[in-house]
């Protein structure tokens, strides 16, 4: 497997644009974007958990629902959430890209991110919906992947090359992640295209099974978002061999989705709202992949932790204490906790106890961009990775206020 | 029911002191708090839930298993967890404190607060207590309240005068908050001291059910501490025929500790880690208590809300998010929203949905200090209110550099 660039076009068959129709009065940013299959593909989305939903997931639903489609129409700027006319208007989103690419509507899935309960004008994405689709091209992942943009600071773009029985395949995507990211789903927007014949049950599978050890364990500032969903599209001109079951194929494939989706994680919790520090909390010698998963998840999600981190300050006490509310069963005595960055690595607990260390070192680790913390339980062999950033002035200025 | 003056010292047969005895060497702030009474007094105490429990809740719940005390010795600046020699210094602290009162160490509650994992030096502590024990008197509550505090910015402080069976009765406490308070359980420090006789099980009681609605209901930024607790003592002196049952006495001691505790949970709150509003998320129409418990808990705990409050913006979408998300079963479509505060009251959605508001009418309300956020689920009969504070620079400040 290869890292490629095209993103959610260097799949064959893929096209994509992205343009400015005006959603957002005031900004000079694309906010509409648009991904293309010449030919139909099988689709698999996944959705947000939380119960208040955007408008645009129920109507995607609805068109998934046959395992089929060919087009993802984005807006960016306004969610489409809380509006007693939100299903009408992403119905006619859809509607009005299936006629500029000659679609059945229920071929189109249907995007929104921004902004809750204000109504969503129509008006400039009918207006720009047909330079939209005369733009698309084999080059127009970034384009795209600005036009699904909200307070991100950086595209996010990813491909790789891999074989499936012989035949090249392709799989990319693009993601709009920042604030409002947390585990328990995939609560940011992530695009996928692959040129591998996938069947639609199988791209279900492996979509739900990768989310749970990637966009699930990425967290923000752990709210939920109501509009954010990941979804598949695979149209299978590779040539590979249609994958219908489980097997050497389907683990290729799965292979090379978890190759992207974790760089995407990376992306997102790098870039999250204000964030200056990527964070990484890696657990081992947990009992069981559960005790893992919530270990990890509840280290990136400590504000304390996160605020300690932006300052660059080993405070393990906040490590400790993270895991001690995570509702997890683990025996405290038993945990090891390290800090590592391209700097080196130090140990700072062990057995539930502080170890004596350089705060000279500690600081010069954690003055990296990326940092892991490692944190080992001492009571298994499993082990999981969570994702996410630090707290900082930036997050609390952006997020204090957005609307106006 | 009347307030009065006197916090911890207000019942009678309390005394109270608070001074600096240099635990944190650049600190010129008291560090060191002793509250006593003249004659045993029934105890009660509430626990933080993290698995990771600090070496003085270890000594305090064996000496509380008897349920009589006579004193409170609590220092600030290091909370004596995860040291190797924990449990055997909060021993120490105990039986220092034991000595100079002439009672025994048994009778002693100790707590600590500040740095985890890093030893705590018994030496200023054994320095201090024979000052800090002759220095005990009736106006020493403030003193005591300021020795354990640790990033509070106000004292807190708050007593009632009540009556039982005709017999003048006291209720007062202290408290420490500021960062680290999460629902489940009364992450702080709180001591509170009556003169009401109640018998250790009813004390028990009272408190356990009262921390549901007051203390676990209270949340800075989603992080629960190691050490923090609510201790209760009773020392009998108003002469009230003893409470050792349910009935009449006992609720109206009961009504007594929730206005004392309501208080304290709206001091912290609004004294949370650089706080500027005091947010007060009021539930109503909910199916049941938990209901209603989880939704206003979850909506005062979205820093993407707390971040808007800090704004001043009246991002209602937030809210609805975090109901969205908060676990509880909500039928979505029959939520009301409103924000109230000294300048009035607006309602920003029904049904779900956004309803038009004057953006100037909402600012004005939300400038102000103390901000209600009314939340009907239209479902039911029950409601609940949970408190917190918005998320500021300060607070990323504050904790981005604790240690050092």
């Amino acid at each position: 497997m290869k890292m490629i660039s095209g993103g959610v076009c260097a799949a064959k068959g893929f096209t994509a644009n992205g343009i400015r129709c005006g959603i957002r009065k005031n900004r000079s940013k694309r906010d509409l974007s648009l991904i293309f299959s010449e030919t139909p593909a099988s689709a698999a989305a996944v959705y947000t958990t939380n119960l208040v939903k955007g408008a645009p997931l129920t109507v995607t639903q609805a068109h998934l629902s046959d395992g089929v489609a060919r087009a993802i129409v984005c807006n960016s700027g306004n969610a489409n959430t809380c509006n007693s006319d939100g299903i009408a208007i992403a119905e006619q989103m859809s509607r009005l890209a299936a006629q500029q690419l000659h679609i059945a509507a229920e071929d189109v899935v249907v995007a929104s991110t921004g902004v809750i309960g204000q109504p969503l004008d129509i008006a400039p994405i009918a207006a720009g919906m047909p330079a939209l689709a005369a733009g698309l091209s084999a080059d127009g992942s970034a384009v795209a992947a600005e036009g699904i943009m909200t307070t991100d600071t950086q595209l996010k773009e990813v491909a790789v090359e891999f074989t499936l029985g012989g035949k090249v395949c392709r799989l990319g995507g693009i993601a709009k992640g920042s604030g409002m990211i947390h585990p328990n789903m995939a609560t940011m927007l992530v695009f996928l295209t692959t040129d591998a014949a996938v069947s639609p049950d199988m791209l279900r599978l492996a979509l739900r099974t990768d989310v749970q050890s990637t966009f699930n364990m990425l967290s923000i500032d752990g709210d939920t978002s109501t509009n954010d969903m990941v979804v598949a599209l695979a149209n299978g001109q590779a040539g590979n061999a249609l994958i219908d079951a489980e097997g050497d194929d389907f683990s290729a494939f799965m292979t090379a989705l978890n190759t992207v989706t974790v760089h995407l994680c990376r992306l997102i919790a790098g870039d999250g709202e204000g964030a200056t520090r990527l964070l990484e909390c890696i657990t081992s010698g947990a009992a069981d992949l559960k005790t893992a998963r919530t270990v990890a998840k509840s280290v990136v999600c400590s504000s304390l932790l996160k605020a300690a981190m932006f300052g660059a300050d080993a405070n393990w006490g906040r490590v400790l204490c993270a895991i001690g509310y995570s509702g997890a069963a683990v025996d405290v005595t038993r945990v090891d906790v390290a800090f590592r960055s391209a700097k080196g690595t130090i140990e700072v607990c062990r057995g539930g106890m502080g170890v004596a260390f350089s705060e000279e070192k500690a600081k010069e680790i954690l003055m990296e961009k990326e940092i892991e913390i490692l944190v080992n339980l001492g009571g298994g062999d499993c082990g999981a990775t969570a994702w996410g950033c630090d707290l900082t002035y930036d997050y609390v200025k952006i997020n204090g206020d957005y609307r106006t």
